[in-house]
């Protein structure tokens, strides 16, 4: 989608639009970091070797050989989340790190269970750990940031950590429903926009609400409160997975760190492509019978650069490029919109703010 | 091991030698299914489709064309433990519920996921989950069992449930470090008989421990309470898993439901073999011969009958068959000794005495 906005490299520090202040997105991306990481780094430490050889690599803090690396971490938006999470029911930042992790891990175990169902090589420009290390540690080390997640909140011992964890427990729940939703649309000829909707609620939405509302569940926020701000996470979630869906598709892969046509080649039923094929037209009837050979064709494999661009074309001919990017800013106005719902410091709504104009205008 | 007490088809009803009162255990097994399955069933079938049907079929519900089925749902010696932990707090037995769901779900998780890793396609007699529904199904499947077993326990919304959740968190961590431990083991020539019980104590200890506090967690105990319950449960584990290994190579098929030298089978460093290598002498000098060629053998698959029941009559003469019978049996009276820890109602204690009883005379 075109915004008219260039993030590629740093993020860009855009003027928020509600009161003006300036948000320094970089430096808010880069304290979720900065918090966060020491605390995760000691969470995997715990676990037995090899898995905390298996699982440093899938966090990019070591190569394939086991020297150090300064690999790519992600974008590290649900830390930043979580940490203004508890903010916003005023407590400190520190308060939301155990929750930042207890995401992170639980983002991760899921990063490494998925690419290993779906057979992904590549994630963020590396090999990923089941390629590597074999499908077994790609299991026993998700497993084992799943539990440990649980661990880094209930070893708090308080009662907000046992409501926290709940929480968690409950998106993790619907993360892993979003994962079985979109593993059968792989084997379906025709998906509905709802149902494409409500899987990618459940893979991305849930977990993002969760990052939102962690922190102040541990800063000791009410249940109306928590809930308020899980629905500004969801649906900042929608419009991060309707990005998403784009970059899939007309992404620059020195940007995001997949291949050209990404999401085409592994055949995803991805919000372009559902769209397209339920606009109706001749452009979304062409695509139709494309995609419904494909789904039969032995030789998918071997197809050109521009066999792919021919079904990318299509699928914005038939309008399914402008739907999603017209979701992702109708998303992004009703995550905004949530915000309303929770009395907090006006520096806090800023960032959330921003962190939501950084999620649609990005370009990884 | 020969204790001369027969325990195939319905368990036995052993006196209990503390108090002579009787225990009949068959009902005390069958009361533990009765009260936990019908709220497993519920809480399974809060999974999406098609997860809910895969774990019905994992747990022997349904056949593997989705026909009822009454299958064998295993021996249900923690259910009986969880509702027995809750009566040894002075609560009801109802109050070890949402416990003995927990960690059947922790059990079945940890179930799907390691058939998946060791490649075996065979439990309970039936084909396992990835054999008949895949790789991935038995990944996503399992992933959820674990998520639902924090959930059964988290949606008491109780400070208990909090403490019996990080307990179960606990154990389950060390269930999967015993899991790692087990499948590197698989890649070395030799393993210590220490080696070997830390892994169990990991694998098979924890678990069945956690399985004999979490009833009395949420049935209010202290923590000094729940930690001896757990010296009971972990020392039980170690005879379970020693029971286990006696039947993995001289266990009768008919009643384990697997193959003949099953463990051999699959080279597995259990603690007969492991004992029998340590022991030195002719026989353990000939078996650890044999089980290195084994090791680089690429017709092992093709083995006749005859050649497991070498090694297996070499492990015997080494002692490894003596050693893991005395094994169990030293285990046994180390969790029977721990029950003195704790105050708790004499006819409570005669049951966890003869549950032990149970588990070291067991035929499958």
């Amino acid at each position: 989608m075109s915004t008219g906005m260039e993030t590629r490299g740093e993020p860009v520090t855009p003027v928020n639009p509600v009161d003006n202040t300036t948000v320094d997105i970089a430096a808010l991306l880069e304290r979720g970091r900065t918090l966060s990481t020491p605390v995760l780094k000691a969470a995997v430490d715990r676990l037995a070797p090899p898995m905390d050889t298996v699982a440093a690599y899938h966090f990019g803090w070591i190569d394939a050989q086991g020297r150090p690396a300064d690999g790519d971490g992600g974008k590290a938006v649900r830390p930043a989340l979580a940490l203004l999470s508890a903010e916003a029911a005023g407590a400190a930042a520190e308060v939301g790190v155990p929750g930042a992790v207890a995401v992170e891990l639980v983002h991760n175990f899921s990063l490494l269970h998925d690419d290993l169902m779906d057979g992904d090589e590549q994630r963020r420009h590396r090999d990923t750990v089941w390629k590597v290390h074999g499908p077994a540690q790609a299991i026993l080390v998700g497993d084992a940031l799943f539990a440990l997640a649980n661990e880094v909140l209930l070893e708090l011992g308080t009662v907000e950590a046992g409501r926290a964890t709940r929480r968690l427990t409950t998106a993790t729940r619907k993360l892993i429903d979003g994962q079985a939703q979109d593993i059968s649309f792989e084997h379906r000829e025709r998906v509905t926009v709802e149902e494409c909707l409500e899987m990618e609620g459940n893979k991305t939405g849930a977990l993002l609400a969760c990052a939102v509302s962690i922190g102040a569940v541990l800063g000791g926020a009410d249940d109306r409160t928590a809930d308020t701000l899980e629905a500004y996470g969801y649906h900042l979630g929608l419009a991060f997975q309707a990005v998403d869906d784009l970059l899939g598709i007309w992404g620059d892969p020195d940007a995001t760190g997949k291949q050209t046509w990404s999401d085409l080649r592994q055949r995803k039923k991805s919000l372009p492509v559902v769209a397209a094929l339920a606009a109706g037209g001749p452009a979304s009837e062409r695509l139709g019978e494309l995609l419904s050979a494909d789904a039969k064709s032995n030789d998918f494999e071997s197809f050109s650069e521009k066999e792919f661009a021919t079904r990318a074309a299509l699928i914005e001919e038939a309008g399914g490029r402008d739907w999603t990017a017209q979701e992702a800013r109708r998303q992004h106005a009703v995550a905004i919109e949530a915000l309303d719902g929770v009395d907090m410091p006006p520096q806090v709504r800023a960032q959330l703010t921003a962190l939501a104009d950084f999620v649609v205008v990005r370009k990884r």
